[in-house]
């Protein structure tokens, strides 16, 4: 399923072979002023690689000029309550032919087969990387809705894991979101860690969340952990991330990604075909190093997507105290 | 909301302080012979405290000897496709209450204050940990319809912080599912890992989801990390723990998850009253020190929840070369 | 699937002829009085035969003297925001064998065995209009949710077939909610009309559903049906039944439904059994001549229960002019 | 929300006045031949005005000759089973300004002020009977799927009220799905008489929904009406319209639609603007007379919808007999 949230919802299309990619922001509420400039520009991060090339050998040589147009959903600059249609168009595209038939080490290839009983080359498009700009573009919609309530969204890396230059490399990453009331989350099933774990596990080549002390909490006891509270409810520490019981509780909400390698290699793998034979996977020179630091807005961007979501499940006036009175 | 799942369904409810709790199952094919006694043996796995009392300081005097009744959705022994409802009666209820006006440090009383703008005690029920218990429940139907898939699944304790006599710990649980087959999960936003990962985020104290190399994998280079297949399409490694692009690929499902230290400490904590007076949350001696051993049924459970969903949202007779042939 | 409602939902099970049937309501807002009373009350109007028994031939001496059990969600007699269960035991359980293998004319059994391969008996009791007193409990805690709003709901009879002794009857209810605030209903396709369209098919036996005018709209012009306003926005008709575009515009909102014959005759009728022969189905002489009366408050709590979700679906705090402010 | 269906779903945007109008199809299984052609005559059918213009004074110089445009989802002609997006240019642009703050009778414009609190101009284009255009094509490519099962759906105008020259009129449409296999629909809550009433009445103007006799069923007894069955099940009679307790029995699927009269007549109207002044709507020449014959292929496509999703929502492989068995 294409689809993403409950109430602020992105369904996304679109494979990098393809004319272009897409996708649909339904559920973002009317009167909110779309900057057009501020979603491409969330969308340039994502393309340019910023990142200091030499200690990474990333080649930043490789651009993807995308431009995003927004087709729907506004009237006078200003969103209208209807759904936010946008679209990138796919430029520069060129079909790599020699690994067709081959099965690409620890990505989609093989699955899918499995799952749908075809080669990833037909609907493996889906599976590129390049599917995570239509995240970025919601998650600037959703960036800009989380503004009026001055939520602030940042990704950084905090390790990257070295490699040689025929080779990529893992990395960690940690957000921070700030300026989150408390209060977002539903209890049980729908916390808000759960939804952030989802939305993060969901991102190409992550394998691992953690939200405030994380596997570090395993190690510790509970009176050092404890975030105990003083006058004014403040807290003295924040070893839950911000999140406690599913809920947001005013603090910053922190969490760490890991993720794997790049599976693209610039070297040869042994591997399969389609038929069970032994070959190559060719390696490619132009492929990033690291996901690092394409990744950080595509973080950010599905976090952005969870919290939105979040203010419009929950309903501050259905509160106990206000349950007695008229709601209209 | 307190339904977890989109085709095998459990929908919970009950607090600890009311006549009991309970959940239904919706969603478990007929035809599937319900094994009642294994149902309430893995129950009793979560009540006991089987661990070593000794190193821990656990009380394993403290025994819940909870009875499950299932009082809907079979036939002779046999589900029949209807809702499967049951119900678990609260024995030797004790309302505690000297901490009734008392925020309890790093748990759900501040949040649910926040959000619903009422006591921890009254809703609060829900946010203990007896809720777990319809978890169980949901899990063992789960796994008895895995079992007609000879998937097993079982988590084992990798790490237990160390805590004194007047402490609580954190600790790290590792699960494993085995003989699941490839192909399940939902592509880009509804992968098998992203499902995971809510459904672990989900139970009480749980800070962290890792699967395969997990945060591990963020140190690797590409050319360690890639699982490589050889003849017959044999994985030679899984670093990915049985998971590539959310899909599941027939190798063992690996997954690890930190828990915090259970926040009700044996001794006294500095706190506030829901006036905003500060106070002390009162240490209660009897509860256990870690979430280890009675969270291992648990886990286990969310993952079989999971896992049962899976196979009911792949189509597997929905492939390409079935599609133009009829279903029925 | 057995559960109904996005934000305020009903989860129901339990079969005819087993211990009993029962539900989970979840989704209903903390602090609202529970009047179990009249929880009781609602399910009373099911069970009682309250119509005149000498037009009808009704036999009111078939009584189900269901008592409603409300086991979780509540404390001190208001709703905690928790999921609230209910339960009602099984009284007076007469299996009646002698139909056991035979297929009920314009019943669920041929098509359940086509669906699922087995017989009616096993889970043919969920299609028992039975399960509708657990509808009845959980629109009672809708109608007190709308009550906060003075928002009524009344269903009555408008037309009921003639029916010889040895026969059953269809029948017309006519369904009216006043006090209903504009704006109610989500557009394109989650329209309240479209809402209660689909609860009302979802009765057992009903056939056709009408809003306004309906069938008799189709028969107008649009200078004799459009509802024209004067001041204060005021209607001067309501041929559009009180929803217009999907989203109610205030005035009551008036429905009709078709209901068939009560497919169990007080005489046999030729049918054949799960092998295909041809024999009776035997006639019961206690069985109802039509769904009126004990359908009203059924039609009535489906009402309840679209109408409580339609207000937790609406955000009226998200409207354009506040969107620049802050929610909490 | 602006998405329809469970497993097989359309999601769509746009309005009448922006650059064009789309929707992103998502679910349909891979492998299926996508016959553009097809969809593209579809969407003529809706465009065009075949019907008899003198008997009903519809202009027929009134054209949108609408081209769909498929943008993702395809490889070589087939169905990836990744989402399918497609867009349709907006043509010939002309904002009528003179209505512009003035509410339109029987429509959209009072509930959309009184729901989020701006005119329908910003998003009534939302509320366009052009949005029925994205209907139409996802309703095509759900009809390609179906026309692998031989089922085929047919509607057509059954009464079309007659109107003078400066009126317009309502109509009945009765539709008829046939080939339709028995078993399809889910229990209680998800018959797909509820789906299919929920599908009509979400079509513009749509009043009233009725399956088999509908509404004269109400009016019939018993022992006329059930639809007894003959050697091989064979069904007598088709009252019942083709389903039976919420599921398909195997016979033609036959319902009937109530339609209001368009509520934009060619003669002015009494209203009142968005300050509540009382002021005229003015009547436009160029207006359908009636929704019937573009309402037809509406009708259809919103059926093939629920038909498509019910094939996937439901498992045949998980029966009883075979649920001991493997899937894979």
């Amino acid at each position: 399923m294409n689809t993403f949230g409950e109430r602020f919802r992105l369904t996304d299309f679109g494979e990098t072979h393809g004319t272009g990619i897409g996708g649909v922001v339904d559920g973002c509420p009317a009167g909110l002023p779309l900057d057009v400039a501020f979603v491409q520009r969330e969308l340039d991060r994502r393309s340019l690689t910023q990142y200091d090339t030499e200690s990474t050998g990333q080649d930043n040589t490789r651009r993807e000029p995308d431009t995003v147009r927004l087709v729907s959903g506004l009237y006078e600059g200003m969103t209208t309550g209807a759904p936010i249609a946008f679209f990138i168009d796919n430029k520069d595209v060129k079909i790599v032919e020699e690994n067709n038939n081959v099965l690409k080490p620890s990505h989609a290839s093989f699955v899918l087969k499995e799952k749908f009983g075809h080669h990833c080359n037909e609907q493996g498009g889906r599976f590129s990387a390049r599917q995570t700009a239509c995240r970025v573009v919601g998650g600037a919609i959703a960036k800009l809705f989380l503004q009026q309530y001055h939520i602030d969204i940042k990704a950084v890396a905090k390790e990257i894991a070295s490699a040689d230059s025929h080779n990529t490399a893992g990395a960690i990453v940690e957000c921070v979101a700030s300026h989150v009331p408390a209060g977002l989350g539903e209890p049980t099933y729908g916390g808000l860690d759960a939804r952030l774990a989802a939305a993060m596990l969901s991102i190409p080549a992550c394998k691992g969340f953690e939200v405030g002390e994380g596997f570090e909490a395993a190690r510790m006891t509970g009176s050092q952990y404890n975030d105990l509270q003083t006058e004014g409810y403040a807290f003295r520490t924040n070893h839950d991330g911000g999140i406690q019981a599913g809920i947001s509780n005013g603090q910053n909400i922190r969490f760490r990604l890991a993720f794997k390698p790049i599976p693209s290699l610039p070297i040869d793998q042994p591997s399969l075909d389609f038929q069970g034979n032994p070959t190559l996977y060719k390696g490619h020179l132009r492929n990033d190093k690291s996901v690092v630091p394409r990744v950080l807005p595509v973080v950010e961007a599905m976090a952005a997507l969870v919290l939105a979501d979040a203010i419009l499940l929950h309903n501050p006036n259905l509160k106990s105290e206000t349950c007695s009175k008229h709601l209209f």
